[in-house]
């Protein structure tokens, strides 16, 4: 078995790599007409400690991890409107730099605990000191609202191992549809914001534009 | 007058300098049981198109912006919790490197539009080439939930130049309850977690502890 | 004719990525036990005004700089030892992600003025939200000599436009012969480092190796 | 005894911002017409096995680390001119953010091995959560000249722990001679460069400056 730095080492420059490539993306709307999809991005490594726990629940001998669990690297893209998720989706489906090797959608079919997020797995080829090397790297694209309860009932869930008493589970239920409803008003608001530049852009004389 | 890149220089660097310090606070709880009151941190230096409209519409001279427009530097604090606004509020206040000029607070006492923040107006004193510089700097600290509707309506506001349409601006009330219940439910949850903490470190051991 | 921001955005993505991509190198090299070749990574997008002198200079249309100037996106990497440059030329070379388009080695044909340093043109498969775009990047691997010279002798260039006095230009040479020889006694000490690492690693109880 | 990473954390927050504040210099000179003393700026916490180290070895107790090993934090600034170093310690000593505790001038009186640098350690106020807590920081000014022969020595010290071989300390000191002639031959360089600034500023019509 390789030494964890050393095994853990490529799946760091994926996450590194893939910052800067979906952080890109923003700064390239930025000079469009057209509204970000992409609010911001976080990407983190899964602990050693986290990917033994795992390994173990699952049952996945040590030495067969790296093909068998799909969030070793980590990418998060939050969103401000849920109709931003889809456009997102569609970039990344477009791109030649990875393979997508599954994808699920949590929004439309959400989780009974309230989870919603839109999963991708994609396959990216890290260029190591000693050649190619494919690495899994699990994409979770989902809106701000979204983000904020998942990661309320992620330390929920790790404080209770799992076991969240009733009456907590309850509370955390009233806020993922608080959220869910915060989405819901947003989305509203979203279709006018998009009229609002359809108009603007229609009605702005093209002599006036910079290189028009 | 000074060149704008000059008279911008020391505000600039006040930003770097209160990111780099307010994410040290995050980081400073990540070694303590305590739960940390700052998820994150961003900062900017106001566009000098946006500083002299203001100081058009406040009829401001130009060569008196620097003591008279109070956010041209500005950071904004984001939390997860209502509750944590306190604490981010009482660090700010033991703090030996800047002086507290202002001090407002948007959530006691919301704005009509439904705007809610907590605001402080610091006095930072820069260390230039050319000697000590003291520049004010806006502080705003909110929740993620009051973040995301205040970015949304601050891009509307600017769209329509301050006059959002009734039946919009309906919509933004109702998106702005909505961001409003999300943090009460998410309030409940807080206290959960923090009894839950409680139980959790006056029944561990203390001898287990490391360095006990 | 495209903005100039435009035009750039993905001469910008390019940069980004690459320093990324190379910085991790070193990181790569941290993990192993070999000497990393590479002691740190820069990149700039040329400034406009850079681009405009240049392409009057060459007497290159305004919209065919992109295919005609290679330096708009440039990386530099920077070496310890000049045996070092090698080893990096090789580790560009079994990389998938880019094209080699052309390679011009001025440390065994240094040119005139004294200037040092390997060369590379890279062609970059940008994605955009539009689709892939290939850009051009010019890459310099130079020693920390090397690069001290020339970045002394740029600003010299650029104060007396390409027309530096005689005796101030006698001064640069004997500034590149010291740069020169402190190369040379360098390269002599990295062999000592070699053997020396060698040394250990074959003298070292593989039993007591983390992992052996 | 604190756990070493609660210890540590102050001194990652000193080196933290004064990166930042450093950095910073740099950027106010490139909006003035003066020569920017600062190249390059680095920073480090010492890892804890180098702590254990050295406190073993000048037989200080671990409970008093702090107080007596004056580069847990470190900073090493560099230039491009032995001139420039006269320049940033100036600067240093105008400012009013930390005390200058200890000042030694390794480049009029060199260490025997041929290692020149400018040392001073500073006692620097960091604002943690719970009040100010002073920390020592090392501050190394030194030309990249001085900084790559120091470099090398280090990992040759390193590698034959304090014991280098006479024959490897010869070519250490040749390397070292060339270093010095390096920094020797850019300052009669550097010379000609103020020169012709001054030239070049008498002589510019005032009335062509901006905002002039």
């Amino acid at each position: 078995m390789k030494e964890w730095d050393e095994l853990l080492a490529p799946y760091k420059q994926a996450v590194d790599e893939l910052k800067v490539k979906f952080k890109g993306i923003r700064e390239q709307y930025r000079h469009s007409p057209r509204h970000t999809p992409i609010e911001f991005v976080t990407g983190r490594v899964k602990p050693v400690s986290s990917i033994l726990q795992k390994a173990k629940r699952k049952a996945i001998p040590i030495d067969q991890v790296e093909g068998n669990i799909t969030d070793i690297a980590g990418i998060r893209i939050m969103c401000q409107f849920v109709g931003d998720i889809d456009t997102v989706v569609e970039l990344i489906k477009i791109r030649n730099d990875f393979r997508i090797v599954d994808e699920i959608d949590y929004i439309k079919h959400k989780k009974e605990s309230g989870y919603r997020s839109y999963h991708m797995v994609l396959e990216y080829p890290v260029q190591t000191i000693d050649g190619e090397h494919p690495v899994l790297v699990e994409l979770q694209i989902r809106t701000l609202a979204m983000n904020f309860w998942a990661t309320i009932e992620h330390s929920l869930q790790y404080k209770y191992s799992g076991q969240i008493p009733s009456h907590i589970e309850a509370r955390l239920h009233r806020a993922a549809e608080a959220a869910f409803r915060l989405d819901e008003e947003m989305s509203q608001i979203r279709g006018e914001v998009r009229e609002a530049q359809k108009i603007i852009s229609t009605t702005t004389d093209p002599i006036n534009k910079p290189n028009g």
